[in-house]
């Protein structure tokens, strides 16, 4: 295998900061796939946001999960309802999302900022959006507050959820096969507003070692 | 916001089964960023392997980690020395990064088996990927089994880290600006052997609401 060899290379401690223009962190482990979060207050206030600190965790049973760094409205929504509802962000929906993004307070219903239509989901209480092509229903597996390596709290919480119902737009499977592009899922980049969409003409395949 | 409307919908349970030729959970949650960790034994074996359930947890102190389906070498080892490297894979070391997830003796070096050079670290004794154009060195900060929504254990670790020193070949920064396709990530996406490169033509920026 041909790689290139390192040449000069900028190091860093981030306890004492990165010296760079602007911190480089959310550009280096990027993009991340978007949780775009629905969840609803005991008293029912809906709330829906986006978190690039998401990720699946677990194939059996499914878990998926996201940091939110501060104890935001959807990390004390499902504390107390122990559900959520996991949006696919997608290029049509790029616009809508971004809106959901805003500082705002608990009352604000983000559905109603982004133009979004919440519809009943089916093992949850919790709404999904209807004009995401995919959805899944999640109930509260675990809840973590973040610690540093010196084990001293930090203010970020990472909620996993357990996915009890998955809703697939049905254009979008093919031969009952799932294609990731074909929904045009956006992922996120470095920086405040950077995105990337993602396309089939980026794809390849690598078969796995024996 | 024009955004497309629900029309038929394909729903299942995850705990009935999904009824397709295939399960589509990891093509959903897609494409994600890869955590290629090096890690070592007490015993100084080194372990190097690509998880795809990994991303970044929080900025500041920044915070990354990877989920292990199964107590595997990387979080034996991790656990043993509080230590590991992450290497970022791009397209030129994705050959290199896939043959490093093969499935081999705890004994078995994977540098070796991608055709990679350990180089040493500076803050902890795990070396780093020489090839890699960003690394990053992690002290363990939690290490969390997994558990379904109902309490129950599953076989599944969540290794969370602090960031302790950023390594950046300095010819992807320009302007001290660190650019996400410059080094041509790859993600993982969907079944067995799915990838996507990141390049510039698909990158796009929305403005943060106030």
């Amino acid at each position: 295998m041909i790689v290139q060899r390192e040449t000069d290379v900028y190091f860093y401690r981030p306890a004492e900061g990165h010296g760079l223009p602007h911190d480089p962190f959310n550009a280096l482990v990027a993009p991340r796939p978007i949780g775009w979060i629905a969840s609803q207050s005991r008293a029912g206030v809906l709330n829906l946001a986006p978190y690039s600190f998401f990720n699946a965790f677990n194939y059996s049973p499914p878990i998926i999960g996201f940091a939110s760094n501060g104890y935001k409205d959807s990390v004390r929504n499902i504390s107390e309802t122990g559900e959520f509802v996991w949006n696919l962000a997608t290029r049509p929906l790029a616009e809508a999302m971004n809106a959901t993004s805003a500082t705002v307070e608990h009352a604000v219903d983000e559905f109603a900022l982004g133009g979004l239509t919440p519809t009943p989901s089916r093992e949850v209480g919790v709404p999904r959006v209807a004009e995401a092509p995919v959805a899944m229903e999640c109930r509260l597996s675990q809840l973590l507050q973040l610690t540093s390596a010196d084990g001293v709290a930090i203010s970020s919480w990472l909620v996993l959820g357990e996915v009890v119902g998955v809703h697939i737009r049905e254009d979008l499977l093919e031969d009952g096969i799932y294609h990731t592009a074909k929904a045009r899922p956006v992922v996120r980049g470095g920086g405040p507003s950077t995105y990337f969409e993602i396309t089939d003409e980026t794809r390849f395949h690598l078969t796995r070692p024996g």
